[in-house]
């Protein structure tokens, strides 16, 4: 897992630079001509979280509507969706889980442009879409998702930003802040404060991770990390909803991560952290300035908070690596668990 | 709490009757006339969770594609997704959440069909939309909703088989089976297992819930109403998601509350439970059958999956309620919550 985590910084460089960026600027360009009234996303687990990043990046980039999908509304149901006109986007590391190929399956058969993004270019999902895009992040050895998560990340945010531009690739100002990413990601990995929070951690019965917009993806990544290595169950609430019921729950046993960042998201989320703070509970946030009422700052590099979720998710993955090492537990060979999850 | 809960027959007795059920034909009429490409449906806390067993039934009874839309997309990063062609739901009980206002309105700018779904119809969320439902719940007493959850998805339920139907009434078949209901939630209400296994659960110091398809609202919303009562960090997973991570987390000390009805979900469900039998949890199922694997059961009526969230939930709402008064909890003023919470 600490390897992997550790060739994130190299695997955006890989996605950044000739083959890969190419073979997603050809996708993306086809898809900028097809002009999908709306976009589907589908995904298990790690990869759903990257799923909702894409969501975002459509819906506020694009200006197309987005939705994810439950695959067990046609998997289970038989529900047949007219999809004509939609893009129906599939996403999953190794490629192999049969209800998201069936979805995809049913999606292409009703007339969507289908797409796969997957680390495996010959797995049944990708032979089952129309378009395919290989993430490229080479094998990943932890049970884990770490590298194949960012991976997936900047293939979807280099596809959305590559039909905004409409010619397949981002444009130049987009380009030139992406270029900056590998030497942010480096920086980002050096910090030790991951290290630190693991002690603080050791007892903890239970954790709050919390975000907004693009954020919330990494407070959901955050928590599945944490159950998968700590096993800490780990709830993950957007900013918004917190208010809206759990926060009952945020008490000062109760260790908050929260993730913000600097724009309209951080923002809303800087009230949440005041609340939260009133509320005596031990917030800890993830970004590039102090906020009030947290007592602790995981420091990540100042970016718009678009790019964000390709750094912050750096020290959190440390995190739950350095928790279950603390905590006695193998993060290599998590209970329970295989690297291909197969439902249906 | 426990008058709200109580209501709920009744309520079930008034939305199919008279007035209301006239009020969503009317409704469900224009609906079907105006053949909505796909539908958004938008929701807080537990209107999500009623909206998230709207898109079921929109995706399976209507072969339309849905999506849950995530409000900070526009409400915070300013997405003006083109939203012609789509029909908007946003459901809320007290239609005063002004981010679903905002959505709403932007929705319907943007030439989408938008209809409110709450129990207040002077509320800002029923003006700003275009077309508008009372759930005719009465005054929901508790800060913890009930009733209105439940009355929510029972509108939801009239509306898509109203829909279907075309004229905006549920067809005869559905009429017959749906006439039933107010009886037996009121034989379900009087069934006592929610007491003794809130004594069971004194001590637990978390929680997992699960289910997958209909039953997945069910997860959610249980889970959430265990938070809000008595601050127990419940965790919810759709059955599938519950094996790509999540699973590592569960063991001996983890109660897990498994929704298990008698249709496709119910049947992949079981094999979840087995799964988790296997690794000595400890599991109670919500449903009609015993299922290999589980130590206890919730007895609920046995009807279709359809139905099912409609009586599943009333014996976990009186669980939350118990649980929250053996440990010593006040149900009716949860910490740091109001009736109404507005975010932006």
């Amino acid at each position: 897992m600490a390897a992997d985590i550790a060739e994130q910084p190299a695997g955006y460089s890989r996605l950044l630079e000739g083959g890969p960026a190419a073979a997603i600027a050809e996708v993306a360009a086809r898809i900028a001509e097809q002009r999908p009234k709306h976009v589907v996303f589908v995904g298990r687990g790690t990869s759903d979280h990257a799923a909702l990043y894409g969501a975002y990046l459509t819906e506020i980039r694009l200006g197309i509507p987005v939705g994810l999908a439950s695959p067990s509304a046609i998997t289970l149901y038989g529900a047949r969706p007219d999809l004509a006109g939609a893009l129906v986007v599939g996403v999953s590391q190794s490629g192999g889980s049969p209800d998201l190929t069936e979805v995809l399956k049913v999606a292409r058969e009703s007339g969507a442009v289908t797409l796969a993004v997957t680390n495996n270019p010959a797995s049944p999902l990708a032979a089952t879409a129309e378009l395919s895009i290989d993430i490229a992040a080479g094998h990943e050895r932890a049970v884990a998702a770490t590298k194949t998560y960012t991976a997936e990340l900047l293939t979807l945010l280099l596809l959305v930003e590559g039909v905004r531009n409409g010619d397949g690739r981002p444009g130049a100002d987009e380009r030139a802040a992406l270029e900056k990413l590998p030497q942010l990601a480096e920086e980002t990995l050096a910090e030790r404060g991951s290290d630190e929070l693991a002690q603080r951690y050791r007892f903890a019965s239970r954790m709050v991770t919390t975000g907004r917009g693009y954020a919330y993806p990494t407070a959901r990544e955050t928590a599945l990390k944490l159950m998968e290595t700590s096993y800490l169950p780990a709830l993950a609430f957007s900013g918004a909803d917190l208010l809206h019921g759990p926060l009952a729950m945020t008490d000062p046993d109760v260790p908050v991560l929260a993730v913000v960042g600097g724009g309209p998201g951080g923002t809303s989320m800087a009230d949440v952290v005041n609340r939260l703070g009133e509320r005596r509970a031990d917030v800890v946030t993830v970004g590039a300035h102090d906020i009030a009422g947290a007592c602790g700052r995981l420091a990540v590099p100042e970016v718009d908070e678009r790019y964000a979720p390709l750094l912050d998710i750096l020290p959190l993955q440390k995190l739950a690596l350095a928790l279950a090492l603390a905590r006695g537990e193998d993060p290599d060979a998590p209970r329970g668990l295989k690297k291909v999850t197969a439902t249906l």
